[in-house]
């Protein structure tokens, strides 16, 4: 027989092959490869002995009773950006999915019921939202969204409807948490701390804000043999000091990343100096007042810059994420259990957003992350090795049967 | 009877109103418009008093007959740019129009024959190879560039049969010299200095020569949110310091200009960090070394830039023109002819290329420059005041009848 972690490898392999494009893992929210998915992970989570429902969403939940009242959630998501890699998400699922089987094949009921949630939109690649599966599983999601179109003109609410939900009951399928013991996400990194350090995996601490703006930089447009540079209002210079202000900013204040990702220049001709230039900047921390402090102070230099040249500044908010720490209690546990079977327990801040932010409004929660290789994520080349999936399995079964979880109180509720 | 000015102006307004785009100036080499705007110009010219032809590639040719056997020629360009303004090129060919109306109008004969002829591509909107028409006209014509294919994939070659030319023709279509006085040209400034200093008209000196090269850095994508400030390798932070580094290059070298027009970041995606960048540069001087200097300063630059911050960069030559100076005796004439009107005959450097670099092969040139309002060009709101274009008419006229034009030999040979 395999072992486990061949298993889990094989499963995010064939997962990967259930795609909306050729030669690409493309799986948005609704659509037919997601489809697929869900009723192929829903067969596998049957085998494993847990009873199976979707909820209004389309979020797959498979239960594996307990012998107790409690539960523990455990989740991660299915869904994918465009030309994803295999493990984003999907290697979550698969990975307490193993650890049920193990459960199962020693004929083990816990004294509690595990549930396992496959989210069905965490990406948000077809309506531009992220995280839409575990706001309506955490009772966080805004109704408002269900008018968001994907780029064929299809509405949030149609494909709800259309992927067998039910648009109208999602603000009132919040998962009820009186019997939540918590909830655990695992997750490779994303990043490249733990590969660099040599460790399988890492348990997260928080999952960082995030401040999601465009700016835009406007100046005056002309011929470039004919306006003297003393002249110029040069929108893209302006935007290029900018930039590497914004570099220096973040340097200079420890944890914070900050990103300009996307630029145009207009008019964009070779010969034409740009008259406007816009940009994104994404900006995160740790902890929200810091990052806060940092988005106005970039906000002011941007002004200064514009002044400076004579240009015009615009600056808009797309969106802004609080900092989540994870729960103190249930994270030693996670901690604990990452020693016991022999590992350093590497403790790491969380830059990518994840499920496991909205599931903290819901219940106390604890990440486990597992090492990619050189930290390349949302990209084919994304890469897991098998050690450190076997050691993600061993960590999780490990942390199921600490005794501390079962017993009756909630590990958050002495806080 | 109108002014001649008003005339010239109507008929800018006129030919504007010819376009491939409804609601926009677009006037690409061998379209309909280009065809119809040929015609027009055709009949101004024989009702002029000209006899009319056109060469293999489509430039149109009017002779005004003189006494004598030498030749001058004026001329500009009908085509323009996507979008463009009404006298970039239009302007020029009306204004010398109108100095032969008014030769006509006086029933004078010249001494020497006037020839105007109004080239059919200068911009290089539709095979993106620029002064095609006077590079046909001054022999220097490349034949390579007949299998140069627009975006609809028709070639250059199947274009000028199309526009009733002889592309086979092209190589051998030059101009005869032996007969020319020289060439001078009448254009808008297409920047700012005329408008600024308040007058009306001014000389040029020189055609600044270009270097156009396409920059690129590669560092590596990663996600915003999980790669370290200091672990990163983000090719747009590499381009806007080069982007800085060149306007402060530009702007310690008097005389030069520089220009990043074009930028793109790839993946492009606000969440993502800058894997490669790619823009364009856009370096002019009227002095050849000069620009050669800068330009070999900036390559070393760039690469001082990638290697500085773990980038690869790229640097890819696009066509470099070199500076041409205007003919210093013809110019004098042509500053006489602006003093004698009572003008300042203020003296500058075209940053702009025109039709006279690639004729300065054949013959001495001579360029007068018209103030545009706040230098803008290329664009709707290029516009010109009727008091530069009635000085621009007279200064014209007055430098047909100067004497020294007449005398027997050409201006450039005692050089």
């Amino acid at each position: 027989m395999k072992d486990r972690a061949s298993v889990v490898l094989e499963r995010c392999d064939r997962l990967a092959g259930i795609s909306e494009e050729r030669g690409a893992i493309t799986r948005p929210y609704g659509s037919r490869a997601m489809r697929e998915v869900n009723d192929l992970v829903s067969g596998w989570m049957r085998e494993a002995g847990m009873t199976v429902k979707r909820d209004p969403f389309g979020n797959l939940i498979g239960l594996y009773e307990g012998t107790g009242e409690k539960t523990l959630v455990l989740g991660s998501h299915l869904d994918t950006v465009r030309d994803a890699g295999r493990y984003d998400g999907t290697l979550g699922v698969m990975v307490v999915l193993a650890c049920v089987e193990e459960l199962r094949d020693r004929g083990e009921r816990l004294p509690y019921s595990v549930e396992v949630v496959a989210f069905a939109d965490e990406e948000g690649l077809r309506f531009g939202a992220t995280l839409l599966g575990s706001s309506v599983y955490a009772g966080a999601f805004d109704a408002a969204l269900l008018d968001l179109e994907d780029a064929g003109g299809v509405t949030l609410s149609r494909a709800v409807r259309d992927f067998g939900g039910d648009p109208d009951a999602l603000e009132r399928a919040t998962r009820a948490n009186e019997d939540l013991l918590g909830y655990g996400e695992v997750h490779i990194e994303q990043g490249p701390v733990l590969d660099e350090k040599g460790l399988p995996v890492g348990v997260v601490t928080a999952i960082g804000g995030q401040s999601r703006l465009v700016v835009r930089f406007t100046g005056e447009a002309g011929h470039a043999g004919t306006v003297p540079m003393e002249r110029r209002r040069d929108a893209l210079c302006a935007a290029a000091q900018f930039v590497l202000d914004v570099e220096n900013a973040a340097r200079a204040e420890p944890e914070a990343v900050a990103t300009v990702g996307e630029i145009s220049a207009r008019p964009g001709a070779s010969n034409v100096i740009p008259g406007e230039v816009e940009h994104s900047l994404d900006l995160r921390h740790p902890d929200d007042a810091s990052r806060e402090r940092l988005r106005d102070r970039l906000e002011q230099r941007a002004g200064e810059i514009a002044s400076s040249r004579g240009c015009a500044h615009g600056w808009r908010m797309r969106g802004e994420t609080p900092a989540v720490r994870t729960d103190p209690q249930l994270t030693a546990l996670l901690e604990r259990a990452v020693e016991s079977v022999g590992l350093d327990a590497h403790r790491l801040v969380s830059g990518a957003g994840h499920d496991a932010a909205q599931v903290s409004a819901l219940a106390p929660v604890a990440m486990l992350f597992v090492r990619c290789e050189k930290g390349i994520s949302h990209h084919p080349a994304e890469s897991v090795d098998k050690e450190s999936v076997s050691a993600a399995i061993q960590v999780m079964g490990r942390f199921l049967t600490l005794p501390e979880l079962s017993s009756s109180s909630t590990p958050g509720e002495s806080t």
